[in-house]
C-alpha cells in the first residue's frame, strides 16, 4: 500500500493509470497474490484507487482525454499523419503541396458542380430540407449498385449504405468490428490516415509489406498466424502511396489465406475512376462475404461535398446503419443528391477521361523532372496521381521535408505511410500537385544540403 | 479448468467474452486466488482463452461485432431509440409522425436554401471542390462567434470547430473524453438518441430527474458523489423532450456542484433559434471552462444540409480537430458555405419569426386537442415544438404506440427518453407534426382499447 501511495504521490502513476494486475504486482513485489488483493481492496475502500468491474484497478481521478498526438511513440512532426493532413488542409495560397493526397481543386468537376447546384435549386422540398433515410438516397444507391455490378460486385441497393466520407465509412466499420486492443493489418506502406484512424480506436496496427503485385502473400500469412487480426484495410485499385495494383493471383491467395480465419477485409476503392485498366477487386473475387468495399467521390467530383458509401453483407449494413444513426444521426441528403446529379450528368465521363489523360501527362513529366535531381520511382504506376520514390543516397525524408517546408513546399515523407518506419528515405509525390518548377528546385537544394551534412 | 472448458463448449461463454476476474472466480469457486491464476495461465497457454494485457482474460475467438440492438437489456421495440429514429427517418408518404423530433420539411427555410444554392452555383472554385480547413469554414466560425457573444458566450473563431451535425459533435466529445466503462449523466427524460450514442461508446448512462427548472439539483449532487461521472450531457434552452427551461438558480447550483469534480458538461443548444425569451446557458455562466457547447442548423434551416459546431476551450478544440481528421477527414465546405449564406440572408430573421409564431399557434391547438381525449401536458412550454404528456389512467405508452403504428401513426413513448424507464405512461408530441386530426382519432381509439383491456 505504501508503495502504491508513493507512486501516486510522485505522479509516477497518474490519475486514470491502470495498476499492475494482481498477479504481475505479486510477482514484482515478491509477495503472495492474496496480499496484493488485500492491499488493492483497502486502497479502493480509501478511494485512492478504483476498481473497474471487469477491467482492473486504476488510480482514482480523471482519465486524460484522448489526444491522438500523445498516443504511441513520439515521432517527428514531419511524419505525423495528423500533422501532414492538417498542413495539407490549411488553405495557404502560396504553399506548394506535392505531398498532398488529392487533385488540385481546378482539376475536379467544377462545371458539373455548378450545373448540379443550379438544378438542385429547383429540387422538391424534401430534397432541400428533410433528413436522409437511414441508408441514404435510394436513387444514388441504385446507381452505385449498377456501377458495382459493372465491376463484378453484386451489391443490391439495400446492401449499400451512404456515409459522409470514405473515412467515415472505415471509421464506422472499425466501430462495428473492433475493440480496444484488437489487431488490424495494414499495408506497409499504406495511406497514412489509416494510422491515425486506428490510433483513435486504440487498436494495434501491424504492417504487411506491399509489393508491386499487392501485399506480400507470405508475410500476410505469417501475420494472420501470429496476430489473429480482426481486420485488414487496403486499397486495391490504385494503391496509395505506391500506385501498385493487386494482381489476380495475389488477390486469390490473400482470400484463400483468409479462409481459415475470421478476418474481415475493408477494400477502400476511392481511386476507381482514375484507373485506365481496371485491376481486380477483392470484393469481386469474394462476393462481399468477408470483404466490405467502401468508396467516395472526393477524389473525382468534389471534396467540398462529402459523400461516401459502404457495400457489405445485409446484416452488417443493418448494424452499421444503427451505428451511423447513433453517432451522426443522418447523412446529407443534399450531398447525395448533388453527387448523383454530377455522376449522371452527360459531361462526367468526358471530365474523367480528361482527368486521366492529364494525370498520365503529369506522371510522365514528373518522372522526368525527378530523374534530373536523381530521384527514381519505386514503380511506374499504370495510372493515378501517386509516385512512390526513393531519395538518393539514403537521404532522410523527414529532414528533407522539414527543409522544404521552410520554403513553403509540403512533402509527404515515407515513414508517415510505414507502420514499421522502414520507409525513411521514401517520399510520395502527387503528380497533379507537382506542376510547379519551384518544387524541384527547393527539393534539389534540400537534398544537396542533406548530402552536405551527411558527407561532413 | 474443466469448468471453464465446459462453459465454452456449451457456448455459455461465447468467443470474446471476458472471464470473471481472478478474485471473483476464486470467490465463486471457493478456491484460492493462486489456483485460479494457475488455471487461467494454463488455459491461456493452450489457446483456449487469451490474456489481454491490462484488461483480463477472454474466451479465444472472434469478438461479436458491435450490434447496438443487442447491447443492454432487451426492451420493447417501441421504446428502442434506434427503432424510433429509423421509423421517423423512413420516408413513407402516408405515415403521420407526431413522435418525430423535427419540423415538417415545409416549415424549414426552403426559400433560403434555393437562394443559397443559386448563389453557390456562382461561388469560386475552392468553395465548390476543395476540402474544408481543419476547423471548418472561417467565415461561418466568425459568424457563430459573434452569435455566441450575443448570448453571453465568449468563443473566438479559433475556439469553434465545425462538424457534420450536432450528433457528430457530441460523438467526437465522447471519443475525446470517455473510455468504455465510464459513467455519463443524462437528464431523465432526455433526447433518446443520447442513449444510443452512449451505448455505442460502451459507457454507463445514469439519469438525473428533470424538473420544470432544470435537473434536480439534489439528485445531481448525489449522482456526482456516487458515480464520479466524466460527462453530463444536457439541452439547456428548450429541453427535449419536456420543453422545460433551465432557471438561473439551477444553472448556478449545477455549476457550483460540479466545481468540486472533474465533470465536463456538454450543452446541446440546437433549439436556440426556436426560443422566444432566451433562457440561461451553462456555457455563459461557466465561460466555456468545464462546459462545451454544441449546436446545429437541422432544426431551423434544413436537415438535408449537415452542419454543426463545437465551442470549447482552445486545447480541447485542438484535440477534437485531430479526432475529426482521423475519423472523418474533413467536414463539408459546401455545407458550411450554404448554412452561412442562409443564416446571413436577409430573409432568415423573418423566417424564424414566422416559425416561432406558427409553433406557438400549433402548441395551443395541440394542447386543446389533447385535452379532448384526456391527455394533459406535464408542463406548458414557453416555446419550441415539444409537449411532454402523461397518458390518462396510467396507460402503457409503448402499447399505445404499437396500436397507433398499425394505423400509420408514429408515437414517441416516454420510456425511450427515460434512462430509469420511469416514464412508462408518458408520450412526447411534436406540435408541428400534430396538425392532422387523424392522429387524435387513432390515439383516442388506442387509449380506449387499452382502457378496455385494463378494465377487463
Amino acid at each position: 500500500m505504501a508503495d502504491i501511495r508513493s507512486r501516486i504521490a510522485s505522479r509516477a502513476d497518474l490519475p486514470g493509470a491502470r495498476l499492475r494486475s494482481v498477479r504481475a504486482q505479486a510477482q514484482a513485489m515478491q509477495v503472495s497474490v492474496s496480499t496484493v488483493v488485500e492491499a488493492y481492496e483497502r486502497l479502493a475502500a480509501e478511494g485512492v484507487i478504483v476498481s473497474r468491474p471487469g477491467s482492473g484497478f486504476y488510480v482514482a481521478g480523471p482519465v486524460a482525454p484522448l489526444a491522438l498526438s500523445r498516443i504511441g511513440p513520439k515521432i517527428d512532426r514531419e511524419v505525423d499523419p495528423l500533422w501532414i493532413s492538417r498542413q495539407s488542409l490549411e488553405n495557404e495560397a502560396d504553399v506548394l503541396k506535392p505531398g498532398c493526397g488529392w487533385l488540385p481543386s481546378d482539376w475536379l468537376y467544377e462545371e458539373g458542380m455548378r450545373r448540379a447546384l443550379r438544378s438542385q435549386a429547383r429540387a422538391d422540398t424534401l430534397e432541400l430540407t428533410d433528413y436522409a433515410t437511414p441508408l441514404g438516397h435510394p436513387e444514388l444507391r441504385r446507381f452505385l449498385s449498377r456501377r458495382l455490378m459493372g465491376n463484378g460486385i453484386e451489391a443490391p441497393p439495400e446492401q449499400i449504405m451512404l456515409t459522409d466520407s470514405g473515412t467515415q465509412a472505415i471509421d464506422l466499420i472499425c466501430r462495428y468490428l473492433l475493440q480496444p486492443g484488437d489487431t488490424v493489418l495494414v499495408d506497409d506502406p499504406c495511406y497514412f490516415n489509416f494510422h491515425a484512424l486506428l490510433k483513435a480506436h486504440r487498436v494495434k496496427a501491424v504492417g504487411v509489406p506491399y509489393t508491386p503485385a499487392g501485399p506480400d502473400v507470405e508475410a500476410f500469412g505469417a501475420a494472420l498466424q501470429e496476430h489473429a487480426p480482426r481486420l485488414y484495410i487496403t486499397n486495391s485499385g490504385l494503391h496509395n502511396p505506391t500506385g501498385a495494383v493487386l494482381s489476380p493471383v495475389t488477390a486469390h491467395r490473400i482470400l484463400k489465406l483468409a479462409d481459415s480465419s475470421d478476418l474481415v477485409i475493408v477494400e477502400d476503392d476511392i481511386f476507381a475512376d482514375l484507373e485506365v485498366n481496371p485491376a481486380p477487386r477483392l470484393a469481386a473475387f469474394d462476393g462481399l462475404s468477408r470483404v466490405i468495399q467502401i468508396g467516395s467521390f472526393s477524389k473525382t467530383i468534389s471534396a467540398s461535398v462529402r459523400c461516401g458509401y459502404i457495400a457489405a453483407q445485409a446484416d452488417r449494413i443493418d448494424s452499421l446503419a444503427d451505428l451511423k444513426l447513433a453517432t451522426s444521426f443522418s447523412g446529407s441528403r443534399l450531398a447525395a443528391d448533388l453527387v448523383l446529379r454530377a455522376l449522371t450528368d452527360s459531361g462526367y465521363r468526358k471530365h474523367m477521361e480528361a482527368v486521366r489523360l492529364r494525370l498520365a501527362e503529369q506522371m510522365a513529366k514528373t518522372i522526368t523532372r525527378l530523374a534530373t535531381i536523381g530521384i527514381k520511382p519505386w514503380l511506374v504506376p499504370q495510372a493515378g496521381m501517386f509516385l512512390w520514390c526513393r531519395l538518393p543516397h539514403g537521404a532522410d525524408a523527414a529532414g528533407v521535408a522539414r527543409a522544404c517546408l521552410e520554403e513553403k513546399v509540403v512533402l509527404a515523407p515515407g515513414n508517415a505511410f510505414s507502420q514499421s518506419l522502414s520507409a525513411r528515405d521514401f517520399v510520395r509525390f502527387n503528380v497533379a500537385q507537382s506542376g510547379d518548377d519551384r518544387i524541384f528546385k527547393v527539393l534539389a537544394r534540400a537534398l544537396q544540403r542533406r548530402a552536405g551534412i551527411v558527407s561532413v
